[in-house]
């Protein structure tokens, strides 16, 4: 039996609280041999003094050696097996701009295109139009109507739009439209089962009724589709845990990420501290709290370990709030590790800190890499993160007599 | 999913070296409680350095408290479940001579017999009879002829040779002719499904055949088969890792185990210093080099502390000629432990290190068995090993957007 499938069985509502903080990319490494990495250079007093109070750990993301995009990232921190809750690249998209994808959606990534007057593609990018230009047109798609199914449509960023069609029974097994080259019309979507025949028959709809709506436009006159998917359909935070969860977060993709696993979103929040503040705001009305800040990240890929130090005091420095509402489990960590000397994510453990009353001390005197190779969490997959946070939040029952 | 097969995915090509130094039976224990094992108690300044400058760990070659074989225990070093991927005892002993089993082989250790009169076992093992003696024998029945099916007789060690089959649509799932008693006939091979009733016509019509060319021999006058095996098929290093893997060692067994996954066996060392000279001379050819040292192996099979203590001594001092080379990544590790007060494998962990740009500074200062507890690799299975060689060497493409 899966650890998911255990503790699902195993919970129990009580009314504690539980807060994971997340900095996105948080591990790091030195830039000179045996220096320290970015989180041993920041100064972090109220980390180091959660260290004192909790447990560390070294969190292995997917398994040793394998770098996470943000998807498989989020979906381990939250408990569900990354490699076999696979999303879809539509369904991905979708959720990079905070759509919440329902049971009966099929998502699909669009390109806008550009057709000479036998049809075929002379620009698979329609000349990179840019994002203010490609709005308007991806929103004016939003006219189309197609009997027995809802429509979504969700400008991206330059030529790329995300589809969302919602309907009864609508498979996700389609094959692209995009040729991959010029001089070709676009393909016919292609279903690969029969429950996708349907969805085949609505893009080409979609298809026709947007080429009417985009004739005349100079770059953008015709549109690719890839990456068709349904919805992954994973069980919700309150089925498997029973918590009513809450999503903090600045970006439309984590606020995806945590609308798959049943989490609400709350608040528009547009800084760090702004998201303490829907925090507070929050706090009486659920059981746990999703924090995510991405300038740890976003500094990490830039490859400026200096400034990513610095996003690494910033978030120290909200810590007193968070600790001032006494949640009964505290958990900081990341997704993934963006060392600045790689620029781009790793595949290296993640610094985690578990603080609750019920922990066991480790001798651990501060939170950074070094110190978590020998705190009490040991070197752990991040799947266990929700069963030891539910745990210490006395949410688990015993399991057998 | 397992990981071998994300690994597979992701893999992405580059010009990175990687060489995994395998010093058979490395780990060992103290004599006297307390004191050092083999490890601890060698002077091995140039290993001591590698563990400054890379990540340690205590690798568990199959699961805790399982000692592994050699096959096994190799299989885990090179990435494939050795629980899963089973070598049959013929392909084992075939292996064993380093004969390179291929798709359409079957294998099947072979004893010589005695035989009376009346064609039932007097001596199942031939008087034991020499090397020396039989050896010419196992050569004769080269000259067996079956149509459509390719034979090759390879000489094992005093009664024992092993045959190899080479045809289309062979199965390997036969009962042994090794009746286990004397006073009565070998058995007759029995297939155990379609695709090895084939075999079994061409085991009956090889024993007939060997049986007129044994005809008059003092003590082999017979054989029986056991240990039926196709070849186990796993795929190659270069499917599964996009690696031209080159095997350096001097004993048939580890030639014949790293065949099976598809490395080239190069050079014809016969001491440690002319595998290293190989290593120089085909540096160039390929992207990952395995490199068997024995020795630490047979002195802690021979249950001798200091000798072993002696041959770890020899492997740290040509470990700067490895490094001279530049390899992106570097492992030392073993197979499994062979500590010297046990004279035999062990169940215990193997001490284990990685060395390349990309490690994270884990504060090992030493390389021992007690050190790596503390390293960053943690406690880790073999077959995790693999992988992060591909993390560091930059060959894992980011698993999930």
């Amino acid at each position: 039996m899966e650890i998911q499938e255990l503790v699902r069985q195993l919970k129990t509502p009580n009314n504690s609280k539980i807060v994971m903080l997340v900095a996105d990319g948080l591990g790091g490494l030195p830039v000179e041999p045996g220096g320290p990495t970015e989180l041993e250079a920041a100064k972090t007093p109220n980390l180091d003094a959660l260290a004192r109070r909790g447990v560390s750990g070294s969190m292995i993301p997917i398994a040793l050696g394998i770098s996470p995009g943000s998807g498989p990232g989020h979906l381990g921190l939250f408990g569900y097996d990354p490699v076999k809750c696979l999303i879809g690249r539509g369904a991905l998209e979708a959720t990079g701009v905070g759509f919440a994808l329902g049971p009966k959606d099929v998502a699909v990534r669009c390109n806008f295109c550009t057709l000479d007057a036998a049809g075929n593609i002379t620009d698979r990018r329609a000349g990179r139009i840019p994002s203010e230009e490609s709005a308007p047109l991806a929103v004016k798609l939003r006219q189309i109507k197609i009997p027995q199914v809802e429509i979504f449509v969700e400008p991206v960023k330059e030529h790329r739009f995300v589809v969302i069609f919602r309907g009864e029974g609508l498979g996700g097994n389609l094959s692209d439209t995009d040729p991959q080259r010029t001089g070709v019309p676009p393909l016919e979507p292609v279903p690969h089962d029969a429950t996708s025949r349907g969805t085949a028959e609505i893009a080409r709809q979609f298809i026709a009724q947007a080429q009417q709506l985009l004739a005349g436009q100079p770059k953008a006159n015709g549109l690719t589709m890839r990456g068709f998917s349904a919805s992954p359909q994973l069980p919700s935070y309150e089925e498997v845990y029973g918590l009513r969860a809450a999503a903090i977060a600045v970006y439309p993709m984590y606020k995806g990420l945590a609308q798959l696993v049943g989490m609400k979103v709350v608040g528009q929040p547009s800084t760090l501290a702004e998201e303490i503040d829907v925090l507070e705001q929050a706090w009486n009305d659920y059981d746990f709290f999703f924090i995510h800040f991405k300038y740890t990240d976003s500094r990490g890929e830039d490859g400026n370990f200096a400034e990513k130090v610095k996003m690494i005091e910033q978030f120290d420095a909200i810590v007193p709030r968070v600790v001032a509402l006494e949640p009964t489990v505290l958990i900081v960590t990341g997704d993934h590790s963006t060392p600045a000397r790689l620029a781009s994510h790793s595949w290296h453990p993640v610094p985690t800190l578990l603080v609750a009353d019920t922990c066991r001390p480790d001798g651990c005197e501060a939170f950074g890499e070094r110190q978590c190779l020998h705190g009490g969490l040991g070197h752990f997959q991040a799947i266990y993160l929700m069963p030891l946070a539910l745990a210490h939040a006395g949410r688990l029952a015993k399991f057998g007599a």
